[in-house]
């Protein structure tokens, strides 16, 4: 469908079609973008707006997050806080939570302000990062803070929607029918009605598409299933995506006891699992929770305390260094290969690291043994470092002319690859164990072992073996 | 929902239902693999049977695939060749993927060779990282292999499932009720209703939910809306993730210039976003595409080129060293501070490229400027440098009582901080724009860049003060 977003004219359209813009592509987003800003800083918000106004909801907040804040500012105050509000419920969760930051505080509330109590906390529930509990206090008109508002913003608490369709176990299809109609939000979301018993014990869930091929008068019973898969409003956001992945669910219904008070739509479902994939990337290089464009000070909060931690660790590296000096004194060609055994030791321990951390979290690991794991990477290290010893030991040697730092260099990096192996592989699976997120704290152990232990080998073989190099 | 899961009895049951099994915790999947294992090796393969047949597919296929070979062999043996199909259908597609690999292509063929030749192809769908146009070649009546195998296993040819309901857009919902009840294959898994023109062009989608509450007699064309997004089979499993992601979609239709020919489902595009948030967090410590479980050969012809790539450029930074053998031989606790500037740089780098490389990903830069971006990161750089600059001259000061060792290292710090932001924004950013995917090759080039400018800085600084150190 080749149809220019902003000639919605070109678009076939159906009675009583709320005209779905198009998707276009990130550099359409991007080209576009860059006309709106141009237009804003000319003072002609209205022309900018005319540009934008006919795209996706995703595509509008994109550009209005990119625009510098005055620009921002500017543009918003020509949408109307309605049309600011829409836009957010319809993006994705995730990023909906992005443009809000974005926003800003003040911004926000001045747009929940001039809406719907009702739209509002629609609004705001399409925001987890925000801590929606904050702006909902600053409002002008409080609003009647619902308690979906004091879950933690990690928990599946936060990311259900407690508007759902239900119909009684002994109801017929048309019930469940009603049951729909009469939904406010989401309901074009929805891929099943839940069967429930008495007030409210979830028994079963009756699929869209069973719904929609059965008649009025069809016992609800009768095309019923049973769940796969409940949640508490305190299970963990990870868990649920784990789940969604894992069992190929489409929503999970929250439950209190057996009671059905939730459900966890798809869009959240996926939204927690990109969410956590990015964390979880991010929590291996130790800046998770960053975005690439919020303020100075939160990425300094997150990144130095640890670039702090590494610090440390890399002096544990210069005091092995400087137990060799007087080693280092005689050879000092030495000096040179320290990066060249520490830095490959790094990224072989980091390359096994990065591989058990994902399968642990994407639940692969299911009766494959610690054990069988870390024999596989320790042999992986010993034949990597066969070939890399050998390697190294052929450029030192014609690069130095010298056989012993040659044969040194060599056994050194052997040595290291295989600690590389079995630390990497060791350090998650023990943190695992004792449960704490391998995520987290891995990478600077692995890298310190590797760099610590590399320096021991290399510069401990070569004082033992001084005669031979010198 | 406390409920034993081998226990369907306290399971509610519903009329003309398939028993769905539940949900079991990663935990519990562990332990239940134990006691198959234990039962097989007994050669009690029939009781191993019983424990896991009323698991959930998902859960089954886990315990089979963690199995050692012989005695997965002897477990599959005792399921019967539909069963393991149906298992492998009813999985997330990737997982299916890596158990079908798991089997090996012999099994498969074996298991593929006794169902009806539809199942199997539809089996075979489900498998899409095994190259299945290979196994269906290779089956003792080969599948009449439809275009679909042709598809490389990362496009939306590869994904799309190519029955599905479409109605006329001048008909009732009856017709779509119809053409959904016909249907042999995913017809649950299905949120839309494509709705065509003519020879099969498309016009726009009718909702599960919008089906299910219209009167037989509702004319399809006032209850369509307009599609969001197509694409065709030829687009990157990536884009049709990121689509899907963006724009909150549940299925996206694949054309053939306006004609639809296939739909991708949640299922896959969910699986492809995992697929791929996977592959990128594996491509920046450059192991893409392994398991941890898989053959050591395709370890090592993953990981090994990088590694060879990677000691060429710790060759880089030896060379550098080397440069001021004369300025070590005459200071050589020099060395010692070695692993301490290049090793922050290293780590500061590395937090920024990861952080760029997923917002990219994410298509989070949509109108944030690339200078933008490196300004930010090299400021955060100083500041970082800064403090760790003062830490580390401090700590060199009370550790080595020399005052110029320590005033050379906060100050190589400082450099070596800034670069490293810089490097860290720049390398990712510039890929891009040449059309490099950044996950692949950053890291590599920024550690190498951290390294080589942390010596220049540090041992050019030493010798350029070199009567202050001494």
């Amino acid at each position: 469908m080749d149809v220019d977003p902003r000639n919605p004219e070109s678009v076939p359209v159906f009675e009583g079609d709320i005209q779905q813009p198009q998707a276009i592509s990130v550099e359409e987003t991007s080209e576009i973008a860059g006309e709106v800003r141009e237009l804003v800083r000319a003072g002609r918000e209205n022309a900018a707006w005319e540009l934008i106004r006919h795209l996706h909801p995703a595509d509008m907040g994109s550009i209005v997050a990119s625009l510098p804040r005055p620009s921002r500012e500017a543009l918003v105050h020509v949408m109307s806080p309605e049309t600011v509000a829409w836009m957010l419920r319809q993006m994705n969760p995730v990023v909906a939570g992005r443009v809000g930051t974005r926003l800003g505080a003040q911004m926000l509330t001045f747009v929940l302000s001039q809406i719907h109590p009702n739209q509002a906390l629609a609004t705001l529930r399409q925001i987890p990062t925000l801590r929606p509990q904050k702006v909902a206090e600053s409002l002008a008109q409080p609003l009647v803070a619902e308690e979906i508002l004091s879950h933690d913003p990690d928990t599946a608490g936060s990311l259900m929607a407690t508007q759902l369709p239900m119909v009684d176990t002994n109801g017929l299809a048309e019930e469940a029918r009603e049951s729909l109609r009469t939904l406010r939000e989401n309901r074009d979301k929805l891929t099943h009605v839940y069967v429930v018993q008495g007030s409210g014990v979830l028994v079963g869930q009756v699929g869209m598409v069973d719904l929609a091929l059965a008649d009025d008068t069809t016992p609800i019973r009768t095309v019923a299933s049973s769940i796969v898969a409940t949640v508490t409003v305190d299970t963990p956001a990870e868990e649920c995506a784990r789940l969604q992945h894992h069992y190929n669910l489409t929503q999970i219904p929250v439950v209190d006891g057996n009671r059905l008070i939730g459900v966890i739509l798809s869009e959240s479902l996926l939204s927690a699992t990109v969410e956590q994939d990015t964390r979880q990337m991010q929590q291996v290089a130790n800046v998770a929770g960053e975005t690439v464009d919020g303020p100075l000070s939160s990425s300094i909060r997150t990144r130095l305390p640890w670039l702090t931690v590494n610090l440390g660790t890399t002096f544990l590296a210069a005091a092995t260094v400087a137990l060799f000096e007087s080693t280092l004194t005689q050879v000092v060609v030495l000096a040179a290969f320290l990066p060249v055994v520490a830095g490959q030791g790094g990224i072989g321990g980091t390359q096994t690291l990065t591989l058990i951390v994902r399968a642990i979290a994407l639940g692969e690991l299911v009766g494959v043994g610690a054990r069988r794991l870390l024999a596989r990477e320790a042999v992986l290290g010993i034949l990597h470092g066969v070939w890399l010893g050998v390697l190294v030991a052929v450029i030192a040697i014609l690069w130095k002319q010298n056989l012993g730092l040659g044969l040194v260099l060599g056994v050194a990096m052997l040595g290291n690859m295989m600690i590389a192996g079995s630390v990497g592989a060791g350090v998650p699976l023990f943190l695992r164990r004792i449960g704490v997120d391998p995520a987290v704290s891995s990478a600077v152990v692995v890298t310190t072992v590797t760099d610590v232990f590399g320096f021991l080998l290399f510069l401990g073989i070569a004082s033992a073996s001084i005669t031979l190099i010198t």
